[in-house]
């Protein structure tokens, strides 16, 4: 069955009959039945109970034609099993009480043991599979070990990420030794929604676009690189990052089997830096969907013509879809795309 | 004297004895000299009282080995005399209190009289030039029509720009006359600083770099190219941007002597995108200057490497420097760009 999913074959760049959508942030604060169990659990009770993560994801699969879900998760959630005291604060994103600062806080981190502190998301992982039967595939996630770096060393959101190069321009030993730790967390945590049963992963490097291509390549690159080595020939893998237009070449190099690149470049561009012989997803500009139907329509229509029909287009926003998002909005985008793409 | 000053050389592409530098934000938060002045008076105080506006242009020079001063004001300062209602808050940046919403808002906006609206920018640049002797050629600057136009309508600082793209994606006609008119006030805003004195201008387009470059083609091309026509042949013209890989070669399109760009994207590469005949300026990543000295001096090497000596490179940082940035780190860089470009 897996194996005629039109999100899957688009993942292996095999002709598909219309090209495959859905929504980086699709089980989220835009719908109002998710909101309506948001009012009564935290954000972080909602990652932690089976039960809530999966109705969760399953919600914009009911309401939209989506072509595939995404386990309900957030990329922190691999944090607290290392020692990193995570909490969401009202409306401010996470908090880290306990920022990585020297050393000595890196070699405090523990590994990650997912049977112990994340079972919960193998649990949700299987419930959803039991209940999706073969509606759609289900994509398991993580940050990358840079933008989970970033949030342990910031202590939460950053819009300078002063304290992340601080730490790499200034004591690259450090560096190396914390992405060290950090990889070996995400390959654990990703092999372990691989064996509860996701059938694609996205590696989420949103904030890597906050470096120069060198920096990329002497700071990140080897572990982008030893994560999605290891998960190489388990599922498909998809590699995302936002602000790549400069370092999208070098970020190829660490690996996936598809590039997502948000709205500023154009798609025909990103397939020329990256070669043909890559999948590429993305990339309407979320704030496409506040605009009129009919604008929404044609800015789809723009996206489908600059990936020019390739094998291998995943149609998706450039980045999250925004909580104040009206739905009926993504129902427009995701008909357009599958109206618009039919061949 | 004017024709021999290191900076203007660099604009026009001449040859000079070693690389010229600036900071964005260099009369600012970081030099304690500045905040001792701000504790006692506010920020829309200092830009318009000439001679605090002038004490702190002057500032940095005197620390720095700098070769070029920077009026200290605001991209925002030409929106009062438009009618709209702009507030500093404490710690948040500017506010508008009555953000632009409608087609009858826009056409509620009001011409820029600089001799009514912005007399003490003259007063000051005067001061300043006379005080500056030929220690070094002042610049002017002001924000470019997208920037200007997104604070706007944002009423303030944002991060998605959602009001900014709602706007332009499902009202194009009120978006343009919207920026029609931003385009007359800010060509108005520096020709009178052209007149008071300023040898060089920068159009800063902070946040251009949220567009893709095909919305940037329609939306914003038109107006920064009407208001850098407007000054050509006046003194050379810097075209600023940020997160600009994907779109620099059509914002070169719009003008400008020199295009700045951030530290995402290496000098060779920028002119490789915008070709040889166009003058760059930047780009050494701001946070570079929390690290150790010989990291500041390597890193400036390498800028110095990757513009590979052209006649053009203006040395600047990507982006603004930090209020938390230690000045003796500043001394660092200036000196090294000096001793390492040296002819």
């Amino acid at each position: 069955m897996t194996a005629d999913y039109r999100f899957l074959k688009a993942c292996r760049r095999q002709q598909v009959d219309r090209t495959p959508v859905w929504m980086m942030r699709q089980a989220g604060r835009y719908l109002k039945e998710y909101r309506a169990l948001r009012a009564r659990h935290s954000f972080l009770e909602m990652c932690r109970t089976p039960e809530l993560a999966a109705e969760v994801t399953l919600q914009p699969l009911r309401r939209f034609d989506f072509d595939a879900a995404i386990i309900f998760a957030d990329i922190l959630l691999p944090l607290p099993g290392m020692g990193v005291d995570l909490t969401f604060a009202k409306g401010e994103g996470p908090v880290i009480g306990n920022p990585v600062r020297t050393a000595a806080d890196v070699e405090a981190l523990r590994p990650l043991e997912p049977d112990v502190h994340v079972p919960f998301l193998a649990a949700a992982i299987r419930m959803v599979r039991r209940e999706l039967e073969d509606r759609a595939p289900l994509i398991g996630f993580s940050g990358a070990p840079f933008t989970l770096a970033s949030y342990v060393l910031e202590g939460g959101g950053s819009k300078n990420f002063v304290a992340t190069k601080t730490l790499m321009y200034g004591e690259p030993r450090v560096w190396h030794r914390f992405m060290e730790k950090m990889s070996d967390v995400v390959v654990a945590y990703l092999q372990y929604q691989v064996e509860a049963g996701v059938q694609a992963l996205q590696l989420f490097d949103s904030w890597v676009g906050v470096l120069s291509s060198g920096d990329y390549r002497e700071f990140v690159l080897p572990y982008s690189t030893r994560v999605l080595g290891a998960l190489e020939g388990t599922v498909p893998l998809i590699h995302f990052g936002t602000d790549t237009a400069a370092l999208l070449g070098t970020m190829r190099e660490a690996g996936g089997d598809v590039m997502g690149v948000d709205w500023r470049l154009d798609l025909a561009d990103a397939w020329a830096i990256l070669g043909e012989d890559v999948g590429v997803q993305g990339n309407l500009d979320p704030i496409t969907l506040y605009a009129p139907p009919e604008v929404i329509e044609a800015r789809v229509a723009r996206v489908l013509q600059s990936a020019g029909g390739r094998a291998g287009h995943i149609f998706n926003l450039g980045h999250g879809v925004l909580p104040t998002t009206p739905p009926e909005h993504v129902e427009v985008m995701v008909e357009a795309v599958h109206r618009l793409s039919a061949r």
